[in-house]
């Protein structure tokens, strides 16, 4: 049994599509943003960050959504979401994960965010988040042109969930990332997914369904 | 045999000395950076992103410092690098890779690379970016505090060495990482270690031995 605490909508998007995908018993624990609670001195216990995810394995708290992710598809191997150790697309599965995490992902915390980075340089801030995501993009619409339709070709993975949820965020950005056809198609498959409409039940999403 | 393209002290020393560590054969080729030669046809079609290092495995390049030193440990489980697949610290191994590379790393960026990250800002971005790496370090530090001396507690991984690969990227900074002791101590060990000694070597590498 594992506990997520989340909050909709978020990076804990990813290791709740898991968990879903995986099949696992799970309990999930709102943590309320707009209130602060991710700033109260209970939750920084379990999470020194103040960020969400944070999921419980084994009774302990751990954080990083990609390092959850991953860990989930190392102790649920049945579920295939991810090449094996020694598997030939270990690679490029482990490449992918960090790209996302490192290169993709902080973009979106100067574009939401911009006011808060660089609180007298937000605009700029904002601006440069744009180029870089859009970067992104096009960098990984080339890679699904050339060896799609998924992230690992023709396999299904955990990078395809966290692809399509970092998708999500771009939907009210000047050019969100369905722009792309092979980004747009990736989508699809992604949101027919039954982890994809249980997980919108759960965490009483409707945008971007 | 693996082919690592690096530059002296940059991301690839990880890779670099995870190959040391591993004891396995590697081949090396320079990177010019300051030539731009990151950004050459024949270099982009290795790493899209123009980044090193790059490691040729099997015959495929890939990038990604953090993934490919995670794939090492991987491929060489009798190095003893990391907390194997199943193992009880593998949650906590795969929690400080990710947040190493996706909040701490991203701050050298900020701090060294200000002018390129948001031309107008620079002044501001590096500034929050140092802000940004304190606190990365401040957080460590009680971590290994609480549960060093590695920051896997009695057992050395690729944690260490990309800890202290960053630590070393600091060195010139208003306020260098070794300024907390417990990310002191921690610098002493790996710099103890034959693979610190040999990659100084091989890259040519004088400060902050």
């Amino acid at each position: 049994m594992y506990t997520l605490y989340f909050a909709p909508g978020t990076a804990a998007m990813l290791t709740h599509l898991v968990l879903l995908e995986c099949g696992v018993p799970y309990e999930l624990k709102a943590v309320d943003l707009a209130a602060g609670e991710q700033r109260s001195d209970a939750y920084l216990a379990l999470n020194p960050g103040g960020t969400v995810p944070t999921l419980i394995v084994d009774g302990a708290p751990h954080g990083e959504t990609a390092a959850l992710a991953l860990l989930l598809t190392e102790r649920h191997p049945e579920a295939g979401l991810a090449p094996a150790v020694g598997a030939p697309d270990r690679a490029v599965f482990l490449q992918w994960m960090f790209y996302l995490a490192n290169t993709l992902q902080p973009g979106f915390r100067q574009w939401f965010y911009a006011d808060e980075f660089v609180p007298d340089s937000a605009e700029a801030i904002a601006e440069a988040g744009r180029q870089r995501i859009e970067a992104c993009w096009e960098r990984i619409a080339a890679h699904l042109d050339n060896h799609g339709p998924h992230m690992l070709g023709e396999t299904f993975s955990v990078v395809d969930l966290y692809v399509v949820m970092l998708m999500r965020w771009s939907r009210n950005m000047p050019r969100p990332a369905t722009d792309w056809p092979s980004l747009a198609a990736l989508a699809t498959k992604v949101k027919a997914r039954p982890s994809w409409k249980t997980l919108y039940e759960r965490e009483q999403l409707s945008e971007w369904a």
